[in-house]
């Protein structure tokens, strides 16, 4: 299998992953139908938009080609047409997926954005912005104080991946294996966290 | 009369009304007449601002000519001078007024992607956003979910007129038979929508 | 002593000082030690990084430099570190800090909208984006009606301030005396209006 094709194949199943999940909790926010989709286009889509706007990569790839809003639709669309069912899917299969999600976009925004010759440090949190950020729209779209504000280890695990992924690919070791192991430390990470109910401490 | 000079003059008639709109909605959530003229401001020119920063067209049009900002000022300068009447128009007028606003950015927005080569249903997108980016922004300063992902047809009526005049576009109507055709279809829809109370249904 | 190594200094002091007060914000909502972080690195570069978007410099100048990140992060891990003592800062120190930081980024982004040929009128506004960016994204993260729309003299100040330094840079002033004498105005006014309590009038 050809990488570029595997990698183009994951980042489209994140962006439907992601749009359902934006589209489910603007649902249960008490949303009409056209409102879900908005939602769940922008949590799909924000962090990476934000990244290409920030890299100077205009008009962003999302907009570019017809793929993406028509798997964000779908998506959208999916939580609409199946709420009932779509609401009862439980934790131990969305928790993973939306890890899943967030390992591959913030390893995919970090390679981005050292291609784009940013430096090290910068492309680390360029990553973890491609991760977190549609999720950051989303939730103040919904007035809620963001999830990545709030206790729990996600952008964390999105920093340590995209980390992983730029100490790789300066090592020099082949793209897909940096890639690889920065998307598994992220997800590792975060499902972790997840079960064993890690948080940092807060200050006050 | 030059059709680019009539385009010129409704938009910054529409760009006028929608720093009025905005500057009354601040001035009625309790701000002082500073914040009055920043709200006016972001939600007269935010959804053209975001739309060429994301189309990559920097600095924005509306950052590039003295006559925006200065017509914005004037709209938020009258909230500021005249409160005690402007907070006295009718729904009657100011629904209207702020469906023409709403239905010419739509068609502009539209035409500005198209003019940039983004694809038919991504200008489509762009077009919206150009309508509704600045009430959004307006919504998430005053701490208000954005009234576009409540139960109105607002952003289905500013898609409708995006979509018709790209289809327009692509169909190679004249600029300004394409143009009007989408603002007709925006302001009737939205017009009918809030006369016979029309809603989305909600999912929850 | 080099103008411009000199602004670079109290540049970076400003930033250091921003990112200190936006994490304090963060800690005092009852953030996490990484949600700190987070809150402290936008308050710092939020504004500036506006302000290049909509000028085009892309990418951002403080993406560019692993300088800025690294005095953010500095600020930020005091807040964590030092929570107990920096939390009993009193305004006294506070709000001339603040002011500083304000003083300084209304004119040194001013200064660079008129490097990048922006009219007066637009480049005295963006002096204000960036002088306050940075403290809107922080507040609306935190779910709060944003600082700068409640009722005191914050963003007149750093009007002030941008307007006095690109009527000095017009005037053709040494840019060093441009910028001081804005940012002695902006600097000037901000205390003076605390010191007093002058707010400007509600209209509702």
């Amino acid at each position: 299998v050809h990488t570029g094709h595997l990698v183009s194949v994951v980042d489209l199943l994140a962006t439907f992953v992601f749009a359902v999940q934006g589209g489910l909790a603007a649902g249960l926010a008490g949303l009409d139908a056209f409102g879900v989709l908005v939602v769940a286009f922008v949590t799909a889509v924000g962090g990476g938009v934000v990244r290409d706007v920030l890299i100077g990569a205009v008009p962003p790839a999302t907009f570019r080609s017809s793929v993406y809003p028509l798997v964000v639709l779908g998506g959208g669309a999916a939580v609409v047409l199946l709420f009932g069912a779509v609401r009862e899917v439980p934790p131990s299969v969305l928790v993973p997926l939306d890890a899943a999600g967030l390992a591959l976009f913030a390893v995919v925004g970090a390679a981005k954005a050292v291609d784009h010759d940013l430096r090290p440090l910068l492309a680390v949190l360029l990553g973890a912005v491609s991760a977190v950020g549609g999720g950051v729209i989303r939730d103040l779209l919904l007035q809620q104080v963001p999830l990545v504000l709030r206790s729990e280890i996600y952008a964390v695990a999105a920093l340590t991946g995209a980390g992983a992924a730029v100490i790789g690919l300066r090592a020099g070791l082949p793209r897909a294996v940096a890639l690889g192991l920065g998307a598994l430390a992220c997800f590792a990470l975060r499902l972790v966290a997840v079960r064993n109910g890690w948080n940092l401490p807060r200050l006050a």
